[in-house]
């Protein structure tokens, strides 16, 4: 055998997401890419803000000396300090650039804060549904997975997460707004969360930490605030992406944020530096850095996105699907009409929808949407769940 | 303790590059840039090429709908394509698309194919002296690194290559130009390994990798050409960078490139792109993939760093340091006055001259210039070189 025995166990199971899309995209090839609604992959079908596409022009016809260069593995100091100025004002808290880490999107942060934190066999507890990336980069760094199911509505279980702390436990993961939910963790949620997670760390003699990805961040409608994670718990790292909010998400450029009020910082900040480096990143793009430092309050269009929420959300709840209203991400995660997932979704695939069964986030049952496409193309698509529905006669009543 | 044992063990023994690297960066906030002569990082001071320029222009002028999104994870086909075609016209071997997976760097390629083919514990053969980064590399894959030295003049001793390989092993990594010594590995040993290799792949039952790290690939002098390691050994995997060729260190962009030959090449393929995706670099810089792909036979000005080897070693050998004549790469590796290469290292310190201890490489006793920098502070840092060779009496007979 040529690979190596743990890879080759999990090619055959490899990523839902991946392989819808992947199907998707022969499908395409057979029916034309108007024929097929591919709600596979969170892929944003929009453009960068100008902002962004102005200041690339602006670098590329005035080169600067030396901007495709190596710099420090933590990054451009510019982009940091204009980085951390916005998390102060945001926070209250004293962020100085040294508090921030650039990396290769928010799977590179995420895989240098394992790398960083964990000892072989440490546990890391995620709530579920999840995206399941997390079980390769947690094993990637020699620690193990904790999946704690969230409440029915897709919220924190702070109850649930507190039973699961033991010993070997070194950190939580948290993702809000969800993938694959679209579910924004409240404030309430998050004030109980912090608290377990102080007297665990008391009783266990050790920190704990709360690791945050904050990926769509900026994607929350309603116009409800997202609660800032580093208020609620001390030891708390969040892991952000420009790959949504400014559609960067081919250019794998986001950051690292690491609470000032964390302890042993010190120690902390060059172990993920450290990492960054190791683990083959070096550092985050140069040219991306220095494009998103001035972009931090920049984002692409948000209405955009809650106008197709809100047509996927009433329309299908109208069909009688069981939805949780998500207030962030451009993600559904509604019910299946029957308990096997993947026959459902391979009954939508022959209506040429794709989308991802819930099993792809530990959650079977269910079945995500993305829906960061076109919206002429979510309407067309929406007689095929139609049809679903009445075959399983799904009624409005159900809807919750 | 907040971060893991292994990190915090590693962090003691910081990279030396980098320590001599930030050292010098402290040095030019004191005595002004100008004043510190700093051969400690290969960061090359020269600018891409204009092609490169001109095609980043063009695209920012006219931005291609959605080239900023994901694509399949193993990157774009119309890049791999270009590569692959590049490489059959080189090799004469039946190059395609599939057999190209762009990578964050060569760093990045270097952990996705240690990933991809080691199990836990076996072991990768280094020729010694070597880039200490392939410690964490092998490290972080579950591996274990076993050196084996090269001889006096730092060419393989396939001999001793083939005495270190046991049933443990599955990997041989070679990195040619090499860095920290400039040599070029010869037609006669590649065939000597490949041979080596295929005898002991027999022998143990099982297919040894060569892994060929050629970030250097296109900086070779005194016209000669770098041998095509893919002649010498099916089971090859070739790790390219387009830091130093196309002045691009920041950027992170490189590829893998998959002998034709290799067996279970399928599944060889599928086990880089999901480490590609899992290790968390998803996928190579986007914008960059765009740039590189017809610029596969561009590269930097060549003959000025064969100007500046070319000076420093003349020099060099002429205040009496032996050093081995590099035909590639921007290092060289002379052989200090003393034993102790960190106590020479700081002597020359004192003189505003930074270079990296060659334990720093695995080989104390020697130290690493890296000349990818101004030949007119070459020229001024010539003088503390020598300063430093008579107060040690060394003599230009002992230059070889």
């Amino acid at each position: 055998m040529a690979i190596s025995k743990k890879v080759k166990s999990v090619l055959d199971g490899a990523s839902w997401i991946r392989r819808m899309f992947e199907e998707g995209e022969e499908m395409k090839r057979i029916h034309g890419e108007e024929n097929v609604f591919d709600f596979s992959l969170g892929n944003p079908d929009v453009e960068p803000p100008d902002s962004l596409k102005k200041q690339l022009k602006a670098l590329a016809d005035n080169p600067v000396l030396g901007m495709h260069r190596y710099m420090a593995n933590s990054g451009y100091s510019e982009t940091r300090s204009a980085i951390a100025a916005v998390l102060a004002e945001e926070s209250g808290l004293p962020f100085q650039e040294d508090h921030i880490v650039m990396t290769v999107g928010a799977a590179g942060g995420l895989n240098v804060i394992l790398k960083t934190i964990l000892d072989e066999g440490e546990e890391v507890i995620v709530p579920s549904p999840y995206f399941v990336e997390y079980r390769f980069y947690i094993d990637n760094a020699g620690g193990s997975l904790r999946l704690v199911d969230t409440n029915e509505d897709f919220s924190l279980d702070v109850d649930a997460i507190e039973k699961a702390i033991h010993r070997n436990t070194k950190a939580v993961l948290i993702n809000s707004p969800n993938n694959p939910t679209g579910v924004v963790y409240s404030h309430e949620s998050l004030e109980a969360l912090g608290k377990v997670l102080e007297r665990k760390s008391r009783e266990l003699g050790k920190t704990l930490y709360l690791v945050s990805d904050e990926a769509y961040k900026r994607l929350v409608y309603d116009h409800i605030t997202l609660p800032v994670v580093f208020h609620y718990y001390p030891h708390t790292l969040r892991v952000i992406s420009h790959s949504k909010d400014l559609a960067l998400a081919g250019e794998r450029i986001g950051y690292i944020a690491i609470n000032p009020k964390c302890e042993d910082i010190d120690e902390l900040i060059a172990g993920l530096v450290f990492a960054n480096r190791t683990l083959g990143f070096v550092n985050a793009p140069a040219l991306m850095q220095r494009l998103v430092g001035s972009l931090q309050k920049n984002s692409v269009n948000i209405h955009a996105y809650e106008e197709r929420r809100d047509l996927f959300y009433n329309t299908l709840t109208a069909f009688g699907y069981p939805v949780v209203k998500p207030q962030g991400a451009f993600y559904l995660f509604p019910k299946a009409p029957i308990e096997d997932d993947v026959a459902f979704t391979r009954e939508l695939q022959e209506k040429r929808i794709l989308v991802v069964p819930g099993r792809g986030f530990g959650k079977p049952g269910h079945f995500r949407i993305a829906y960061c496409v076109d919206k002429a193309k979510i309407e067309k698509a929406l007689p095929g769940f139609k049809e679903a529905a009445e075959k399983y006669n799904l009624k409005a009543e159900r809807g919750k």
